[in-house]
């Protein structure tokens, strides 16, 4: 079987640079040990190899496919619906009480990272039913936690996120589906959702929506918003019953054609019955919960895609010959063999290019993982700092593996030259698989100005501060290394590059002007992730100067170090252009005129 | 219909800013006028948006197929073939000896920007007929001449190019396809030819290879190789005989599905006969003809694909409406109806981006046409600075429009958000179809050791003398108008970075050390484009300034006045991170070791 993803690196993230060690000292995590982690790491990689890995190509090959009201999803779905119920995927980071088994986050999404590099088009589907159940866990009262939860967790039941409606797109304040109270204290709903997410497929035999809509006489906008469980059959002692919620259509995508994207009509040739979660009108809020991990595991699925890419590129890159190495004489001795191709400079600079992406951004998916679980089992005070600082981080989290892992699989396509843009080359499909992870959960532009116009200004920007401290951490300690030291001048260069393009953007805000504010957020996003994954490979470096453990050889080490090497010579460098941009004056943008773009 | 070029741009920068009204002068050319210029284009648009444009769609949905030693492509291909020998497209740059229109180069790629932009499946079929046909005329005897080239010209041939063997794939020193001198001066070819484009098909009758093999006892290498003509079928008096060139298979690619790649077996299962072009072992130097000629046809394939992608994502953000604006004070306004999207200064920027990209590509491909034309017509000092400026500027050429077009319709897929994930929406087609032009005709990493390599050095220089002193002259031009002077200040700066590039990595040549002067060829190709197309910008900013014609309205002017202002705000700041890499004195990617990518 090709290599698609790399357990020794996961496992030196998680326990030497990150050291989740220290979560595994909470009591909710008492049972877990480094010694029970990799168990789960390998029994995952085990179910991967066998389940998921196996599906990749044929589930793009044979996508799922809408007929008659229903979509058909490839079959090994059921089967993986049933094992991630039977081996406790479905419910992990759970607490027992509601039939978890209190998992760290940062396993959690480190066994995720697993399966979404084995074959990206499955986890969505469990990540999606673990959400949805974890928001009814989380937010519902003890009849819907009873009502849905263990179904859900056996496999049984898929859950769905539904929220995005054809006339709104993005913008929830304009969705329009509503709720009518019934005599029981349920509600009627009405309505349509478009591009929803494993919304039907036949590897389970319902599906929980969690629904967004507007109870009759609610108020406009988002504060009007409330939150639903509407399931597709209702459970009526046992027996299932048809409850309205009719698949119109599928949407063919351009990617990740396995995993389905339906479009549901809810309450049209009959009622369709929502419980409601919490009160009326925070729906929204609630919906903050799910909609937070699904961006974190919209990072992950993007770094895992991008991993399972740079790792079939590199295979090849080993095995195919062309061309000689160029001799100092600037000639090639056409009389020598032809080289591997990875002896070229291009390309060894491509595969370096990979490997920075997809490692920096594991890492630091890794760190907001453990943030994540900070924010829930620590004292008061670093749980708030941890959440701060994971609010800030996750935008970031969730746009730097897709940007930049769209660029790395393009890097992984070319290594491949022609035969890259081939069907029967894997690379080819990774590059359409990534495309959307840009997109979902918000885009990149709507991530930029969440991160811009509410991270970055919460609580006076203490988020801000909070990370600002970590990296000036890492980079005092890396002062003292030798070796390190040019690194951490740079990277604490970089910081003040991060101050100076806000003091400028601040002075807008200052004024009032949150229009040019706002209007370049997208490129102070570029700004901010490129020094935040800078960081992270500043602390990998750190860690193989230290050799805490003899977990790894040396090659190991030095591949890792020579990886952070490629980051400071020729990723760093960008950030010089994105504050130039910021700081320049030219409000372009802005402007009102749509003279600019004739049709 | 929907907008899928721009007439006006095509003419603003054939008569503005690039003024190939001097070329019509040359006497080659003095059936051309401005007038007979405008109806060629205006015809060529008719033409593409009758036969071209309606089958874009159509092509990807029902691609190219290999069935039973036959590859089947769209039925309209026939149609187009016919109608290209009728209407004088093909040959139309051909001497009238040779049965061509001695059209300018500047004109005849022009039209190519029109077919290309609605159908890029479409124009290589008919690009490589006459380049194929072109070789012949210029290197071929009089006998090849008479025998090939009428019915080429006329559409019932086509031609193609045959140059990568598997086991050698770009390089070309490698390739070992035989030929053994028969008694009447023909040979026999004997081998396999891999990713021909065009390479079968029911659009025509005949194919004629151009074909690069080694006649037994060559010196190997590529001074060992020679050019043949392989027919597909042998015109025995006016009878078609069958000359044993197989297809066995087709490539299914990730885009361009409507373009047919083939495999092609010669000899193996009876004689393949071919005739030789020019003199033995002299095969290359001609075959750079048709390569040059291909490398600007790929950059116009994908400056235009990447403007139709434009204008299908402006359409969109004209229709779509999403959201509001954010106010000054931060908020929005939800009592307010949604803003169409084209309003979100995010979505301004990517519709910029867009334009930025593939108007700057455009103007230089005009200007590369109109270099050819001054290189085959003017007098010899003249015709030799062309060449040598054309020389220097066919890598950057193809490569920009190739790299960055990708990310214009990247940007462009991103404003349709969700739905240009869709398969029933093209921006996800031109996605897939533009991926190849950065692996067509050597690729980008190719291209960018041609540049720094061999371009950059010849005669000491002299064309990058010649590329700064045009680049001088429009600065010198620009400094004398107030509302340009900044930009052009701008661009002197830039100039510079090229210089101190240079300048420290020449320091590596001069040691004899050219693995380290090589290393970052691309990283050279990316600041040198740069700066390349930022010079189209202010050449175009300056006519917006003169308006030397009413030929536009004022609109017209402002909208590209402003995307030269995108341009010198987004793009050109990304000098200084390539710059800051190219100084690096960080050699990671010529260490030999191979540690750093563990399998």
């Amino acid at each position: 079987m090709a290599k698609y993803m790399c357990l020794d690196t996961l496992k030196f993230f998680l326990f030497e640079v990150h050291e989740i060690q220290s979560v595994f000292l909470y009591k909710k995590h008492l049972e877990y040990s480094k010694d029970t982690a990799l168990l789960v790491l390998d029994s995952t990689k085990e179910w991967a190899d066998q389940d998921f890995y196996p599906y990749i190509k044929e589930m793009d090959e044979k996508p799922v496919y809408f007929k008659d009201g229903k979509v058909y999803s490839h079959p090994v779905l059921k089967k993986i619906f049933s094992e991630a119920g039977q081996n406790g995927f479905l419910g992990n980071y759970f607490e027992e009480e509601d039939g978890g088994s209190q998992m760290p986050f940062s396993l959690a999404n480190a066994s995720n990272h697993i399966l979404e590099s084995a074959n990206n088009h499955i986890p969505g589907y469990l990540g999606l039913t673990n959400g949805a159940a974890h928001l009814i866990a989380t937010f519902g009262s003890q009849t819907l936690k009873d009502k849905f939860i263990p179904k859900m967790l056996k496999g049984i039941w898929g859950g769905t996120m539904a929220l995005t409606e054809p006339q709104a797109g993005s913008s929830l304040s304009d969705l329009t589906t509503g709720a009518e109270l019934l005599e029981d204290g349920s509600y009627h709903l009405k309505g349509q959702k478009i591009f929803i997410s494993g919304g039907d497929h036949q590897g389970v035999e319902n599906f929980v929506h969690l629904t967004l809509a507007r109870i009759a006489g609610a108020p406009p906008g988002t504060k009007g918003i409330s939150l639903f469980v509407v399931p597709k059959f209702l459970d009526e002692n046992g027996s299932l019953v048809y409850n309205n919620v009719e698949t119109v259509g599928d949407f063919q995508k351009l990617g990740q054609r396995g995993y389905s994207t339906v479009h549901l009509v809810f309450g049209e040739h009959g009622p369709s019955k929502g419980f409601l979660i919490g009160e009326p009108h925070k729906g929204l809020s609630y919906m903050f919960q799910m909609m937070n991990g699904a961006r974190i595991d919209v990072g992950m699925t993007a770094a895992s895609t991008a991993t399972a890419a740079y790792y079939h590129s590199l295979q090849y890159a080993k095995e195919r010959t062309q061309g000689r190495k160029i001799l100092n004489s600037g000639k090639k001795n056409i009389s020598e063999q032809p080289t591997l191709i990875i002896n070229h400079p291009d390309v060894r600079r491509m595969l370096y290019k990979q490997k920075a992406i997809v490692e920096g951004s594991l890492s630091l998916l890794i760190l907001c993982s453990k943030l994540q679980d900070i924010a829930i089992c620590d004292t008061a005070e670093k749980q708030k700092n941890a959440l701060l600082l994971l609010e800030l981080l996750t935008p970031i989290a969730k746009t730097y593996p897709a940007e930049m892992g769209k660029t790395a699989i393009s890097n992984g396509l070319q290594i491949l030259g022609g035969y890259g843009y081939c069907m029967d080359f894997i690379l080819q499909q990774y590059s359409r698989d990534i495309r959307i992870m840009s997109i979902y959960e918000g885009t990149t532009g709507i991530q930029s100005l969440d991160l811009l116009g509410r991270k970055v200004v919460m609580e006076n920007g203490k988020a801000l501060h909070l990370l600002s401290d970590m990296i000036l951490s890492t980079i005092q300690e890396a002062l003292g290394v030798e070796k390190l030291k040019p690194y951490a001048i740079k990277l604490s260069e970089k910081l003040k590059e991060i101050q100076e393009a806000l003091s400028y953007l601040t002075t807008y805000a200052v004024q009032g002007d949150y229009q040019n504010y706002l209007a370049d957020a997208t490129i102070f996003m570029e700004l901010i992730s490129n020094v935040v994954i800078a960081h992270q490979w500043l602390a990998i470096g750190l860690k193989t100067q230290q050799q805490t453990t003899n977990d790894f050889q040396k090659e190991f080490y030095i591949s890792k170090y020579q990886t952070m090497r490629y980051y400071f010579k020729y990723e760093l460098p960008k950030t010089k252009a994105a504050l130039e941009t910021l700081l320049n004056k030219d409000k372009l943008t802005v402007e009102s005129e749509d003279e600019p773009f004739l049709l």
